[in-house]
């Protein structure tokens, strides 16, 4: 993998991430493939959404239908059909929030699956092998992830247990045509976070995420994390904030100097009826759109927006029509992509500080 | 409306209808889109898959989102952004398939909706108005329908309230820019399927539909209808066989003259998880395809088979995935146009019959 650093405004930055299956521009969002595919999507609206990278999960393939399987059909890009670049996620998140009576030792973990009880155990080493038999173009270490709030020597003890886990992962990798990212632990205390941050540091992963966060704690503590890392993560090595976010975070954390972004919120708010717009968000359902002419959005440029209004959509969320989901997921994606078109243009002319008041000024909550 | 006849090879007929949006040839399948959208796949999906014309619902629509805001915004056509044709049913089917407690007058039909129970009362005149503010390109008379089995003396009452209702229909109609075609009513009971068919082909519609079929009467039975109605049936009229069928329906339907057909069977097969193939129906959820690298069927030319392998659509279906339900509904509606692209250009060619023997023979129940 090769990252090149193309433009810098303040912190803010703007690259190049080259990858077995081509390259993608950063700062980038990548939209949530969990499952071997994007929910509600197919790979072809994808393309045209402008999706330059997008993330599944180690977890729930190993899971369901099983990475040998996948591995057999040649890696997940030929299981999906997508030739563009995936970054899979190791499973200790899922770990954290799926598994049932999950039990941890330096070992690994051991748990029942969400889907059918049955016992798993997931090593460093395990989690590993699984994201190189899908094939993926980024891996993430295997971690251990708590929640929020958290007794500080229980963090600790998380993060230590992360450090030594991110060195078995390195060990266990087999592909050198593929990438392998650290994770950072610590929650939001500060000299844990800095001491994971600065060890792995030292250790030779390609790119390095932040994780442990957005799991309660305030926004403002999260910013101080991305503050205190920004500082320590070396320069010349995508950072990947994980699990961010509504479009205002994004924005606070490529302004300190974050790179790469996934999140469920664009598609689970699509097919929960939520637009997300310039003006704010819309919930289709409301009575207030039902004889509304207006795209979901004036300008936008998604399939959704180029051919149906606003009453339309509502009329098929309100009769529960599977169209109200893919033209919903369509127009979101593409609002997120838009946006991030929108930050790459403005880091490479040096406007970013304008880009983002003026994305944020006179909007509603997005 | 102009309907044009090209070919014919024995009964069978090739033809052309053109509309006030556009031509379709038959015989034709018409995809169903109940609620103003052919469930599970966007407009440019059914493009590409060939869908030249497609059928919406009057009673569905009426009772949501209601006929006149779709007027509002300017008919069927743009609020669905559908630009070729249309046809809509007239609601009599759905009043005996659907509506609760429906009280059946020569005046009309009252019902409670089956959506919020409201009281609704439909007459013919209210029918065609409907069916007229939609913007249909082919508007259906309203009938009344009976079950199977059905005493003779009630479907003699039915066929002969829609006789009556037949001529207020004609006599309702506003808009001489779009068809209104017939519906013949009788039931199983020749006497009484020839009065009804006589007395309507001496009406001045447009085209002429069988209804009353498929309810449940074996389909030896409803050939028999087929035969003697085509000999009634003027020959410069389209012919719709409504509600049919199984593609070898469909090829026995042809075999008697019919040119139009609908079924939701495509579609809903497809959502549950059921693929059409020329060897067979497979049920995709099936054991046997976790591991099958072929396409749901070798040698179409579908957006899922040209893409996918049955062992991700078995992935897609037993994780729940709405993707399943997208390709699904495309392979099994490009499968219907791709046998009613072959049956029209064995009627030009004057080989029908050997189409459909070599359709039927060494394949699964199709």
């Amino acid at each position: 993998m090769k990252f090149e650093l193309i433009a810098q405004d303040g912190k803010a930055r703007g690259g190049r991430v080259e990858t077995a299956h081509g390259s993608f521009d950063t700062p980038v969002f990548m939209p949530v493939g969990t499952q071997a595919t994007v929910k509600a999507v197919t790979h072809e609206q994808l393309k045209k959404i402008g999706a330059q990278i997008i993330l599944a999960n180690a977890y729930h393939l190993a899971l369901r239908p099983g990475e040998e399987l996948i591995a057999e059909f040649g890696g997940l890009h030929r299981f999906m059909s997508w030739d563009r670049p995936i970054l899979t996620d190791s499973g200790g998140y899922q770990v954290f929030s799926l598994a049932q009576t999950a039990k941890i030792t330096d070992e690994g973990a051991a748990f029942q699956s969400h889907i059918d009880g049955s016992r798993v155990f997931i090593t460093p080493e395990r989690s590993v092998e699984i994201q190189e038999k899908l094939g993926a173009d980024i891996i993430m270490a295997f971690d251990e992830c708590v929640g929020f709030p958290c007794e500080k020597d229980r963090a600790a003890g998380a993060m230590r247990r992360s450090l030594a886990w991110a060195e078995r992962c390195l060990k266990a990798r087999t592909r050198k045509d593929r990438s392998l990212f650290a994770i950072t632990q610590g929650g939001i205390h500060a000299d844990l976070r800095k001491e994971c941050t600065e060890s792995l540091a030292r250790m030779p992963f390609d790119g390095y995420a932040l994780g442990g966060l957005s799991v309660g704690e305030e926004w403002e503590q999260t910013l101080e994390v991305l503050a205190l890392s920004e500082g320590i993560l070396p320069r010349e090595k995508p950072r990947y904030l994980m699990g961010v976010g509504l479009p205002r975070d994004i924005l606070d954390a490529v302004e300190r100097g974050m790179d790469m972004f996934d999140c469920v919120l664009p598609t689970r708010n699509a097919r929960n009826g939520e637009a997300f717009t310039r003006d704010g968000r819309i919930k289709i359902r409301n009575e207030k759109y039902r004889r509304d002419g207006a795209p979901l959005e004036e300008g936008c440029d998604c399939y959704a927006c180029r051919n149906f209004s606003r009453a339309y959509l509502r009329h098929l969320f309100v009769a529960d029509e599977i169209l109200g989901l893919t033209l919903m997921t369509q127009h979101n994606l593409r609002f997120y992509m838009r946006l991030m078109e929108g930050i790459r243009a403005a880091i490479r002319a040096g406007r970013f500080a304008e880009f983002k008041a003026s994305f944020l000024s006179g909007v509603g909550p997005v």
